[in-house]
């Protein structure tokens, strides 16, 4: 076993931290009663042996992968209710955040197939069901006793919805749906836990009646016998296959052959079907925006929590090992020495806090336009949803960038599964896709901003995450006065985006002259219109972290709010000099303000190197947690790797069968 | 079974192809001769059985992985021998240029055991041996009736080779060398095929004699009895465990105690220890270069038939796949023709090609510098090297991030394992980390532009790739004119790589001026240096690929010409606006050539865009060899996606045992 003792580097590193880790600790999970609930929680779960894989899951088969993931949920799920009813809160309704946590935890690391039960079959319940339709299914739903998932992605259909093949047809006759895959690329494809888990499932199909197509609209449909969990007749279904991770998940596929429900097992708190057939329209689309913010701001804090795990392992794997002189005759350096190594960590490193910090932006941005929303005023939706779809973009595509140079800052060792970036990576890069496409929702805040450059022209109030736009006008396109201080790089953030912006519309507006419909030239533009939304998001994420960690600075200790800032002014320079380009085309910035820029980033990491491990360690991931050798707290790095290679099944005979059955006879026969 | 009918999307494609693709094959493979090679070897292993995994590897466990891979690996071997004796070629010397073909176009997935007997321990009997020497042991290793590995890099130790720990220290006594692992952190570490499969093995140890150190040697030494496979007394053995990738090289791990050789095991071609302990230095240290170059150009090459994989299956896809409209009213568009998708993907068609023509370029390089150190002229041999290390940097990382752009291009269709990009990127990836990681190799080069860099002052005559240096310095660090020529943006490039340069050397001086000593100086200018290295390779890149395939198109049809300019152009394009920032600073460029640039770019798409399945299709990949039911060359997406899923262990059974054993009963538990 690895020793006890702790790493002398380490604990070097440890000794030099300038700032109080637990006050770092404390804002980091937003108070002493988010703290103790996080302790209670990682007391309740550690060391139970439910948890504990032998041998560890990287090494088994897929099909036992599965097997052994649905033990350890169902322990987890009766493990979490026991915790709720120990505090006398038995209320089912809790479980998933504290699910979410531990998924996001990596107590399951590679995804719970029950997970998309709570996470999304219940709130399609609460979503779309009227009030009678979830007296019916949640009580059951809630305790578990159907378990269910979400269908809506097709084998030959993603993000674009309206592509969706299923149909559900209503049959006057005998008041029934009947369910159809009309085609193989209709097939319902990757909803988790569909495979071999949920029995039953919301199913989002085209609706028709009276020979009319009414949308796409949600249905129940029962896919296995509560008892013998067989599959009902006409459904077809099963598993999609391994996959780079997530391969906990089960997600699955799903055909219809005639599959018939009652008409009451479509969702119809919003839009209805009567039973002569009758579609009744439903008020408003507004209130379907809800549940999407929600889950783009869980993927943004996400994004941070992944970031910061695999930055964790990086910085102290980084302390502990050592490799080539940088001054002859002196021993070995310790990695984190070299400067292009500190490069590569401490911007993950400020990105997970900017991420995280942008993550509770968003949510505070999302709370208060739903009160606005509760009283008719629906003016910052589309704004909200612009802010939203390019920071799911940019957070998803910059922390699995993180991880992985993170990983590849820990050269061969970092490629080992149990130094656990790998599955980490496969988390972080799945979010890429799902739930919206990066580019898709790049596309989506740029024709926001192409209106907003419309309302700006005409002299029109701007919402506040644009009104940049304004100054950049009534500046006649000048180039802005390039200043290094925080007001300077973001004024100078504001006026690339509105750069961009603006020879985007131009752009488009000369191909449309050209002849190109509105369409058309919108694609051909489409390379810069990208460009111009991960501009704006860059833009917000400076402003928006620059307000974030000033308000926690307000509470801190000088000693924690000069930290706090570094790691600010790391990402802000660093986000400022990738943006070099476009801050020479559109701000004054000249050859010695560059390389005064550099040195102010190279004088951040040196400002930041000393409290690198101080800095990870209050971010307070426990071993369990973090789940690699690399990383663990006491460093003691190559201990624990030999640990975990003697964990290997291939470790357990001195001699593979393998030898006898096919290397021996290879051996032997001659040429 | 999908259906042996064309996807008529893809049939259209194919039909608007502009040139000959036969043409372009055999120009890629290398003419007739290497093409009927391919093709027969192809012939020689479709449709065999034992080369067929029920079910896909990515079902088993890990374990499972490397028994079905010493099953395939031996099947492969005496197939590889067969093929030779048929043809009256029996001469083993051969076999590695086959199986290196076999293994980089994908036979088996995961790595071969096997490999790195012919790739590292053979060459290494070759390279280190005396006469007498390989007389031994030569005959039985080419035969497979020894089956070696070649151990350096240590727990605690990698890239610095200086750094390895293990010792051989010689017993005048009795003529032995003992060998000894005086640390964990010095046991042997990554290794392929030291696991379970070699009994020998080339282990370089620390050489001790007469108390005095005499670096790092090599050294025979059996690992396990030939007759039982048992691993040798003082032998400690096993397997690393799971990785993100290779999972059938069987990387093992190795420490010694107290093992002792006789003195002819350490391979004396160079150093020598004379029977009384005498140590006798080598001649020359220049040989040592051939092998490493060797590798170098054989990664290069590797990772442009990686990403043309990866290219192939995701243009394949994209011609395939529908989504979302750009016109209304009309269908759902190819996604290739959406010109975001076609800018992550042509660029990665263009890098596979230049990066191929980069690898035969470094090839003639060596073959040329051979040639003149056959003479005793070193002069190039530097040169040489920083080619090379900068080359195996910027491809590798260049690959990683265009298999991933592949993969991501195809959503979540591309996060299936049998798509194959995971299982190309794991072999990609790897080789940033392997043979030198990358930011080390970058600072070797920029190590040299240093000292070029000093000659240039000097006015010395500069060898040819650094040539540019000097019009730099005769420009008086002027910004060059910008022009969007090829020569121009070439010009251009290298402008970029000597004013990076000249700032890096100026803040080195400057450095130390403040007092740092040269190291210490040079440490902190490392992310420049890094950078400039970069900029130096790239620059390197744009005029060898210009130059490759200008030689092509003098004997190309009009027709094929055509597209490979385009390639050509697109690659140059894009690397000079992915350069903007540094092209501001060093060049004329304006905002108005910025325009036309960005302008030049999205018309090479489009030229592109008619020809990029004929193009992939001109690669010339076999269905075998991609292994992707997204990038066959019937384009039945779905059909295929649908009988992989089908092949899943977990799909044999409607119901899996974990419902009984701990679903239901987790249901069925009241709350």
């Amino acid at each position: 076993m690895p020793s006890s003792s702790i790493n002398k580097d380490l604990q070097a590193e440890r000794d030099k931290c300038s700032f109080d880790k637990k006050e770092f600790t404390l804002w980091w999970v937003g108070g002493k009663e988010k703290l103790k609930e996080k302790e209670d929680l990682e007391q309740f779960f550690a060391n139970d042996p439910e948890f504990h894989n032998d041998p560890p899951i990287h090494f088994l088969s897929h099909k036992e992968l599965y097997e052994e993931t649905i033990r350890q949920s169902t322990a987890i799920f009766r493990k979490v209710r026991k915790f709720h009813e120990d505090r006398g809160n038995g209320d089912p309704s809790n479980y998933m955040s504290i699910l979410g946590g531990l998924l996001g935890n990596g107590i399951i690391r590679q995804g719970n197939p029950l997970g998309i039960h709570f996470a999304m079959f219940v709130p399609a319940l609460l979503g779309h069901g009227s009030p009678e339709q979830q007296a019916e299914w949640l009580p059951r739903a809630l305790k578990c006793q159907m378990l269910g998932t979400y269908a809506q992605t097709e084998l030959g259909h993603g993000t674009f919805l309206r592509g969706l093949e299923t149909t559900a047809t209503y049959d006057e006759k005998t008041k029934e749906f009947v369910l159809q895959s009309p085609t193989l690329s209709s097939y319902k494809w990757w909803p988790g836990g569909l495979a071999h888990t949920a029995n039953y499932c919301v199913v989002m199909a085209q609706l028709f009646s009276k020979g009319k197509s009414h949308g796409i609209q949600p249905f129940i449909v029962q896919l296995r016998d509560e008892e013998s969990h067989m599959p009902l007749k006409g459904i077809t279904i099963g598993e999609i296959g391994n996959k780079l991770g997530m391969n906990g998940v089960n997600n699955g596929f799903l055909g219809f052959d005639q599959v018939r429900i009652p008409r009451k097992n479509m969702l119809m708190k919003n839009a209805k079907l009567l039973e002569d057939g009758t579609f009744v329209k439903p008020p408003s689309q507004a209130l379907t925006y809800g549940t999407m913010m929600f889950v783009r701001v869980v993927i943004c804090r996400d994004m941070a929590a992944y970031l910061s795990k695999a930055v964790t392992i990086a910085v102290r794997y980084s302390a502990v090992r050592r490799q080539s002189h940088i001054n002859p005759n002196e021993p070995e350096v310790q990695v984190i020495d070299h400067l292009t190594q500190q490069y590569k960590l401490f911007p993950a490193l400020a990105k997970s806090v900017i991420f995280k910090l942008a993550s509770d932006n968003l949510w505070e941005m999302y709370n208060q336009v739903t009160s606005e929303l509760d009283k008719g005023d629906l003016e910052r939706l589309p704004e909200l949803h612009a802010v939203a779809c390019c920071l799911k973009a940019i957070t998803t595509a910059d922390a699995a960038t993180g991880v992985e140079v993170c990983r590849l800052a820990c050269g061969g060792h970092g490629y080992m599964t149990c130094s656990n970036f790998y599955g980490t990576y496969g988390m972080v890069t799945a979010a890429c896709t799902y739930e919206g496409e990066n580019t898709v929702l790049l596309l989506q805040t740029a024709r926001y901003l192409l209106k907003a450059w419309l309302q700006a022209q005409r002299g029109q109030e701007l919402v506040p995450t644009v009104q940049y736009l304004a100054r950049f006008l009534s500046s006649n396109n000048r180039r802005v006065d390039w200043d290094d201080s925080i007001s300077g790089i973001i004024r100078s953030l504001q006026t690339v985006a509105a750069g961009k912006l603006r020879l985007a519309a131009e752009h488009i507006e000369q191909r449309q002259k050209a002849g190109a419909t509105q369409e058309e030239a919108t694609n051909q533009t489409s390379i810069e219109l990208a460009r111009t939304a991960d501009a704006h998001c860059r833009a917000f994420l400076v402003q928006s972290g620059y307000e974030m960690i000033e308000k926690a600075c307000q509470t801190a200790s000088p000693e924690l709010a000069r930290v706090l800032r570094s790691l600010y002014h790391l990402y802000t320079y660093d986000e400022a000099l990738k943006a070099l380009g476009d801050l020479l085309r559109f701000t004054t910035i000249s050859e010695s303000d560059i390389n005064r820029l550099q040195a102010k980033l190279e004088a951040t990491l040196a400002e930041l190197r000393p409290n690198a491990v101080g800095i990870v360690d209050s971010f307070d991931l426990p071993d369990d947690v973090l789940g690699s050798p690399l990383g663990a707290y006491d460093g003691n790095v190559y201990e624990r790797l030999y640990e975990e290679a003697k964990k290997s099944p291939l470790n357990q005979e001195p001699v593979n069968q393998s030898f006898h059955k096919y290397l021996k006879p290879f051996m032997k026969s001659s040429l």
